[in-house]
């Protein structure tokens, strides 16, 4: 079930529960950017996600310039996004925490 | 001095010196890719990274999928590469031990 891909209705509505994550242009997947103070802020909160991403075996794809991390979520293997991608999602914004998203 | 731009005979030699290391196409830059095991892997070996990138107040500009790990080294104050890049780059290869270079 979990990998199962969302409907375009199931994931707008997902989308209105988390916390400014955007829908990429082919509707396959979903991303946010964070804005810390600086590099070890921004990598304090990666390690963060990491161990909730190998806790739930459902890694992003991310990257990092200084104070800044992009993370992008979908499910490979569905070809586009599933109830992992919206549950990640949840867990990467309760973690971000004081982190100015954009 | 370490912050100064280094010329292209210089970037040259010190890619000699590195591993596996390319220049980007504008020459400013330069960049290596490497393969682990697994997600845990590849993040034990960012964590390392970070740690040197922050003792030498040098940042990469990088990027995660998986077990894949890309990273950009510039120095961005400098419009290119200066001996801080070498250096971690340097660093970066020793951290990266058993990966696969590519």
């Amino acid at each position: 079930m979990a990998r199962e891909k969302l409907s375009s209705a199931a994931v707008d509505e997902a989308l209105t529960r988390l916390n400014g994550w955007t829908l990429g242009s082919d509707g396959g997947s979903i991303a946010r950017t964070f804005e810390f103070r600086n590099f070890s802020e921004a990598f304090a909160f990666m390690t963060r996600v990491a161990l909730a991403a190998e806790k739930m075996n459902h890694h992003p794809d991310w990257s990092n310039v200084y104070k800044t991390v992009h993370i992008r979520l979908n499910t490979h293997d569905a070809g586009g996004l599933t109830a992992l991608d919206i549950e990640l999602a949840g867990k990467i914004d309760r973690l971000a925490g004081g982190s100015t998203g954009r």
